[in-house]
């Protein structure tokens, strides 16, 4: 290649992403061709619908994906389209063909990282995907690189921009979890059918990239323990702070019996601890190495131009390797790990019952906890009916075994004096 | 190199860091020869004293650090002794004859990176630094990388441990300067003379090299502007903290007017900044990229394990690219770059004055600082001695050029009713 030829890219999709990262190539051309050595130019946007209007010159659009992959003339591919198909086959292909990759893509990285790897790897390409985990926070090349040489020994996240910015009103405008969610929808943070954020799928794909990365074992993302936060009430935001504790909807991962627990679901987690000051669109992860000890980093988790940032790193990058004549030696994770069900688990827990006001119950619950293993530490009680001697009790446990902590619930939930179980959630010491 | 041979390491120092860097790859030895793809092996430390116990191998030692370096089966040399001689020259060697070297020498980094890197590049290969900024925070290779599509519009450390350590017992529990340094001093936080940390000397280097990363020019560290934290004094943490600020020794870099201002000195921090709960010894960078938007980094900034974080985390790519035959392309930085005087700057400020507390004297600071285009924000006032009417006053002014502030302080403190300037501390928004 002669040396003042451009690098050429094609991006494929042309949604919030892709047009940040045309956008970003647009406006920093001079910096990013300083760094990379040669311009970056791109040669074809790859799109389902070529009628709508767009923000960049309609002879770059094209219709048909496949057949721009497989230009002669294509030195990068820029997989911004999302889902599992068709940038599945077109990154598969790119990759076949020599061509590296650059994706945000977390569903397909998620769930189909390690043949990508594997295929790269064995044709000698980048494959690229720091845009998938927490928008433009460099995640993905620190774990692999700079923190290689630790265990990791925790590794929590908060990784969806749409929940946290549901949480944070919740806490600090407290409105309840369907205002604050359709709120959230006509500001554009969250979907129509918001599932896929509210739920805790987005969450899950992205720590199971992490844990792959992390433990170097693919972790399997159905396997991933799953709670969404539709259960957060503003009644439980209230008893959080009182005790304390902000609720996060949090993605954990760590090792234990030789294998992993990985979970995402809504936990309570001291307001000292520095992922309790994460707000709003922020993401975060927060780490502890074995050497490098308590790490965290911190930024906006999504968007068109943080995620932009992340996929133009990731491109000049691969531009770099493209000049030089070599590939970025991706770094494979190894055979999916089975994780170990969330019974196993040993956590402390957060619990609200609405209960009959009589002297005995608190004495009641504590025995029937205590049968099972399970010791109470912080109690906070109110009435909530004086009439009807209703009451509401919030208490945390001990750490325990979350199999005992179901089996202690149950017992409780069965006493006559105990009206409801309204809520319980796992604690974050 | 037959495929099962080990990478061979030559460790140069084996004080703090040198050992932690041995324990690592000692403790971790399995999963980094699983990352690498080949065991890494020392195969002899350089140090200046073989008579002192040591922690490795009495075999490996050697007090002949140029033949440890000219060793023909040594692929990879850590300098990890500091300072500017012998480790200068002995990274001179080892990168003229083709061998990579990791580091965690900020000085030598700050001042002659530019050279070296050049050098590195020149031969072929790599030369990584992690460990010189922000011991086990990955910063260097996420600035130079993941956020290379960015224009960096503001970045801002603590990167100094023993001065955010003195500052946090200050703030937390009342402490004197003197007394926070001594007893950092007992602990080993502080060294015997403590000059390099606590008059930001430390702090320079770092955010030299960072800066030089950022903006792809060298940042000259003798023009870098300085000031320590010998004079911030218990008063003025007790009034930041009424205000709503804390005192920290921050590293501040930015662009304007076509070059840069580069500055370490006490600042006041609104509470609400992420930075401004990072304390004792970890350290951070927030950064404002205009595509990432806001971004934080933080962790343990020192100490043997953090530190040793990094160079493994170097050393393992460095490794890594020895086993694929090929180097890292050192991204290079430019010509250096005149920074702007600290007379340019506009900022806001925070001033304390002892006065004597007559009707009029607000007016008077008020006119005085008019006069140069300084307006007043909030203040704070409260009386020291009444019956020798001595009053103390702190203000904020709002933003203004720092030569219009010196000249309106000076004013102000040839007034008669101003008995003395206590301190001033600029204040970042």
């Amino acid at each position: 290649m002669p040396s003042s030829a451009a690098i050429r890219v094609a991006i494929l999709g042309f949604g919030t992403v892709g047009e940040g990262a045309y956008r970003m190539l647009e406006d920093n051309r001079e910096a990013i061709t300083r760094k990379v050595g040669r311009p970056v130019e791109v040669v074809g946007i790859g799109v389902r619908d070529l009628t709508r209007s767009r923000t960049a010159p309609r002879s770059l659009f094209t219709n048909d994906l496949p057949k721009l992959v497989r230009r002669e003339d294509v030195d990068v591919v820029l997989e911004l389209i999302g889902g599992l198909d068709p940038a599945a086959s077109l990154v598969e292909q790119a990759l076949e063909r020599g061509v590296p990759v650059v994706t945000a893509n977390k569903e397909l990285i998620a769930k189909q990282g390690r043949e990508l790897l594997s295929l790269a790897g064995r044709h000698h390409v980048d494959l690229h995907f720091e845009a998938a985990v927490g928008g433009g926070i460099p995640l993905v090349q620190p774990l692999k690189h700079q923190l290689a040489g630790n265990d990791v020994l925790k590794l929590i996240g908060i990784l969806n921009g749409t929940t946290n910015t549901i949480l944070t009103r919740m806490a600090v405008d407290g409105a309840g979890f369907d205002e604050a969610l359709r709120e959230a929808q006509e500001l554009g943070y969250a979907e129509a059918d918001p599932t896929n954020d509210v739920d805790g799928y987005d969450a899950a794909y992205k720590l199971a990239i992490l844990g792959s990365i992390a433990f170097g074992r693919q972790v399997p993302v159905d396997q991933v323990y799953r709670e969404g936060i539709r259960r957060v009430s503003q009644v439980d935001m209230h008893f959080a702070d009182v005790l304390g504790y902000a609720i996060k909807l949090l993605a954990i991962i760590e090792p234990a019996h030789e294998t992993l627990f990985a979970r995402v679901h809504p936990t309570l987690i001291p307001r000292t601890h520095p992922l309790a000051g994460v707000d709003g669109v922020y993401n975060a992860v927060w780490l502890h190495g074995d050497f490098v000890g308590d790490l965290m980093f911190s930024g906006r988790g999504a968007g068109s131009d943080p995620t932009a940032s992340a996929v133009i790193g990731d491109l000049i990058g691969v531009a770099r390797d493209v000049v030089a004549g070599q590939s970025g030696q991706p770094i494979l994770w190894g055979e999916p790990i089975d994780l170990l069900p969330i019974a196993d688990l040993e956590t402390s827990y957060y619990v609200r019952l609405n209960v009959q006001d009589r002297p005995k119950v608190l004495g009641q619950i504590a025995l029937e906890f205590g049968h099972h293993d399970v010791g109470l530490s912080a109690m906070e009680m109110r009435v909530i009916d004086r009439k009807r001697e209703l009451g509401e009790i919030v208490f945390l446990t001990h750490r325990c075994r979350e199999s005992d902590f179901r089996a202690g619930l149950a017992s409780v939930a069965a006493l006559d004096a105990i009206v409801e179980v309204c809520s319980d959630f796992r604690v974050e010491a």
